[in-house]
């Protein structure tokens, strides 16, 4: 669908901006921003029945900053166009919504500085995302060269593992196991400092694995012109093999970048108190590679309904 | 609502900025955007029974550049995200609103650099556009002085009218007056040129009147602290004065000004070649004081459902 939409629009479309997680975009007087628009949908995307609006809000805002940190961005500014039932309880549901959308601007550092609010069949929140790479490039998803190692800057699948345990019932109080997996599908956390720091060590390419790890990893592969060859997939703790691979709502991001530059950015990973990234594999030349463990890895992931 | 989501955000929003038509942001390395987003939702806002997917489109497009438009600034990009019905005829609709966002895209010169497709009950077209007033500054709806002369880009009431004409029954078709009515209710056209230039010539404060002249003049008279006096309200031919005052999705600019600005502002307008505003009356010192032809001026208006 957005080949045949890129079609469609012809000339009125800048460059191949449509394939990468986020579109660059040229200010006259100097400087340049990164832009990204993701909507959530109610009974498409999420489940009422599952999350709480605030929870809604903070995915909505934090899928959209995902798609930033992918290109090693730090996030300016986000604008938020609420649809909401016209019902009677319509009015809470957009503030509930809202709540959330505010708590993930105090973890994210990103304000709302604009937005809009519809009625309309069905929850929809559409969060616009604006960035800067303070002078630098971004990192698109074309751009990974044989011989990168591939890094993962978080082990997979809590979100998916997060959602079966709600879809079970499960209790997701108290401080199980279950609750840190609910808490990772219902507020995921956008990689921003994570993006940035290995942008700035000279990452060829990114992207967030919110298809899921071997769609999206396929994809950048794809974009690229490379293959891979994967030793290891670290699956988060709860989350099983197949989640971790295919689940999607991950926001982990998933890295080409040289060998010394992966340890270089390790470091500085670390030294800012992150997570270090787990290398995973390597990119080789030969496209037609793509495997997992020495076997064939299948294209598993979440494929847009219309993609 | 707007008040509510604004307290619920707090200090995670910037300024004043949810009351401008958009929000200016600056970037790192120089220039600033100005940005805006805009959902149409179809049973809401437009009704598919009365518009061709390619006119939802066009008018999601020309909806979200009329912000641009109003705060005097030039288009450098949208992003589309795309909400369609999850039904076999899904990808159809998806191309024909597509198709419209291109020909709007022909017409204002304001490519699409990104976008975003997702299922949905109901078709939503959610734009967001980024502007640039290269170096000037972006002109609010607060910033009317008393003494300023009201403009207005051109006459009202004929997107209604056409709405009108549609909802009848009677012929769109052939070069009657109706069709002219139709074409202005599906195929608005933002005035991004007339709002650069009227910047240019030292306007004060600009609107766009998108939900009704009466109403749309009383916010940028709150937002500014005066009141007015018109004299005038031109009214589109095949049109009614209640569909002028209050009928709303016209997209003219309102701009109080200076009187010797206005005067160059409208010069410099006809020798682009587009047509001359019109002075429809003053500003005044007298916040209550609100009237067309010595008598109050009602808000009358599209009041968003939850506005």
């Amino acid at each position: 669908m957005v080949d045949r939409i890129r079609r469609t629009l012809g000339g009125g479309i800048q460059g191949d901006r449509l394939r990468d997680d986020a579109a660059v975009l040229a200010v006259p007087g100097g400087g340049s921003v990164v832009v990204s628009t993701d909507s959530v949908v109610a009974g498409v995307h999420v489940d009422l029945a599952l999350c709480a609006p605030a929870d809604v809000g903070w995915k909505a805002l934090m899928g959209a900053l995902s798609d930033l940190a992918a290109m090693g961005a730090r996030p300016l500014g986000a604008l938020v166009a609420l649809c909401v039932p016209g019902s009677d309880g319509s009015g809470e549901l957009a503030l509930g919504v809202m709540a959330g959308v505010a708590e993930a601007v105090g973890v994210s550092g990103c304000p709302v500085v604009g937005g809009d609010v519809s009625s309309a069949p069905e929850l929809v929140v559409t969060v616009t995302v604006l960035g800067s790479v303070d002078g630098g490039v971004p990192v698109a998803r074309a751009g990974a060269r044989a011989g990168d190692v591939v890094l993962l800057t978080g082990p997979c699948g809590s979100s998916a593992a997060g959602l079966r345990v709600l879809r079970a019932g499960e209790s997701g109080g108290g401080v199980s196991p279950s609750a840190d997996l609910v808490g990772a599908y219902r507020r995921p956390v956008a990689r921003l400092a994570e993006g940035e720091v290995l942008r700035q060590a000279g990452a060829h390419a990114m992207i967030d694995i919110s298809d899921g790890l071997a769609l999206d990893l396929h994809r950048l592969a794809d974009a690229s012109g490379v293959g891979f060859a994967l030793h290891d997939v670290p699956v988060a703790e709860g989350a099983t093999r197949a989640e971790a691979l295919g689940g999607g709502e991950d926001y982990e991001l998933l890295v080409a970048i040289g060998a010394e530059d992966a340890v270089r950015g390790s470091e500085a990973l670390v030294a800012r108190g992150l997570r270090a990234p787990r290398p995973i594999g390597v990119i080789s030349a030969d496209r037609d590679e793509r495997r997992l463990a020495g076997m064939p890895l299948a294209r598993l992931g979440w494929q847009h309904a219309l993609g």
